[in-house]
């Protein structure tokens, strides 16, 4: 591309971008530079006409539209975009936007799991040796002046044979998997259907799986079924000892249940990069020493941003020049 | 055993207990129990006779002495042992014993390096994850309920990729090696000699092994030569993004000039297990949110005081039964 001309905004590819005004593109600028200097991103929050019109006027040439972060993407507002037939989301999980909708448009989604896969498996197994080695409270322990006082902090949990469950294993839990196996975990897992390639045993339901588990992982979609699919049941049969990491979405879990069985005692402790009701974390979690609290950063390194353009580029390029798509959502 | 009377103590194998009065034997009293029923376990200090004339009386009989955490075992001590042939640490670390001293009189000693290797392994990588993905410090950011307040919490950074060079590539470097290879960090390490058997990259000195990598990962033993090796030439080399890991000793890094490069940005983390004057941390970093401060708990939890009872008693049965012992220390 080097020594070939800029080519001129109106030549490009058009591409709506999609966002709430509180999302910004990017905070690193550039990744916005290397867009525009590919495809003419249509933004309406950077236009001053107003949105209904801004929109109206540019839908019949929208055939492509970009969401940024977790921007709801409704079956009404679908109905905008008359030739829309791809949605480029920039996102692992896709629960803000209306798939079922999608599928009956014929309108394909990708997302960014495979770009965020790496950084959110290692956010979960950090949280997972934190909160089984007590790694945060200990570090509490210690900045507290209390180390001198007190003198040791109390055990934590081997992770070696530890039995992991993991819900949902694309390709954040397969990093997952891979990653607990050097440990000396050992891995099971269910998921919407078995994988037939994969040599890992199945379990048909995340009840199940936490029947047969000490640590449950979970990194699945949030989708009408899954939501609040770890009730007290689920968090009871995991047991005293159980351990629950999410880092999938907040509403996998029944929070005031995961809370209740906190306080109570009835699992051993958890480990949350997502919850509800966001940035709003249950304040009964503040006091606990067996919960480590993220702030929704398991996908958050510049390395993964770069890693997001890159594959977001690439699936808007493959789409331009009718190339396969580089990261599609399975419809079933 | 089940089927045979219990044997009284005295015609049990006599084994000395060395420990600083502060050091109990375990906090799990099934650890002593388990001993006593199969050896006789001499504590000068449960016996109301004064110390010197307790061990001045049972040392012509003295073969075997145990030696619990990090209770010093010096050249005076030793001549005081005359047919003392063999030292069972239950340390991973043994900066606490005189080892020339040993190899001089052809004592032999065991430590417990097997039995922590994996619950030390663990608590590096962690450390790593914790520091470079600042999850502690986001930890806190959330019980200050700041995420309300700022929004995103700083990103940190992805560990794979990363070059992490081990400094010690014995039982806990190895295990640490296999997890971080699962996370596509790629490994280098120095140590005293070149492993012919290992087929990653070595460095025949830590200063090196600095300069060509993003994480240092300490987990050598503390000797003369090791002592402050780690100092403020080293961390320059390991560069403003560097992090070091240290799950060793304190003193394999010279901790005043650590504090300093912490402070002034030469280095860009550290996670840190150990410490020169334990339980004394430097008060500098208590503020800083690049640091993870763990209290000497790398090895602790209840699995690995099973495995070094286990580990414990192999080595006594086995010296008692003229067999092989479980994990001799090389004396080289």
């Amino acid at each position: 591309m080097a020594d070939k001309e800029p080519q001129q905004p109106e030549e490009l590819p058009i591409v709506l971008v999609h966002r709430l005004p509180s999302f910004k593109i990017p905070s690193d600028p550039s990744f916005r530079d290397q867009l525009r200097s590919q495809f003419h991103m249509l933004d309406p929050h950077e236009s001053p006409e107003p949105y209904d019109s801004f929109l109206a006027r540019h839908a019949p040439f929208i055939r492509v539209l970009m969401t940024i972060g977790p921007s709801p993407i409704s079956a009404e507002f679908l109905e905008r975009l008359p030739v829309l037939e791809l949605i480029v989301a920039t996102s692992a999980g896709l629960n803000h936007i209306d798939l079922p909708a999608c599928w009956r448009r014929g309108i394909v989604v990708t997302n960014a799991s495979l770009a965020f896969a790496e950084d959110v498996a290692d956010c979960a197994v950090g949280l997972l040796i934190d909160v089984l080695r007590r790694i945060s409270a200990a570090d509490r322990f210690v900045r507290g002046r209390l180390w001198p006082v007190k003198e040791n902090y109390p055990l934590g949990f081997k992770l070696g044979g530890k039995r992991v469950g993991i819900v949902g294993l694309g390709s954040i839990g397969s990093e997952v998997a891979k990653r607990l196996s050097a440990f000396g975990c050992t891995i099971a897992y269910t998921a919407r259907n078995k994988k037939q390639s994969v040599p890992i045993p199945f379990y048909a339901n995340v009840r199940d799986l936490a029947a047969n588990s000490d640590v449950l992982v979970l990194c699945c979609a949030l989708t009408k079924e899954t939501y609040h699919f770890v009730n007290k049941d689920v968090m009871v049969v995991l047991g005293k000892e159980g351990v629950i990491i999410n880092v999938g979405r907040g509403s996998l879990i029944n929070e005031k249940e995961l809370v209740q069985c906190l306080v109570g005692g009835e699992i051993g402790g958890a480990g949350l990069d997502v919850y509800e009701n966001e940035p709003n974390v249950p304040k009964e979690l503040f006091g606990l020493d067996n919960v480590v609290l993220s702030p929704h950063s398991a996908p958050a390194t510049p390395e993964s941003f770069e890693a997001v353009l890159q594959l977001t580029v690439g699936n808007l390029k493959a789409f331009f020049s009718n190339k396969p798509l580089v990261s599609v959502v399975s419809n079933e």
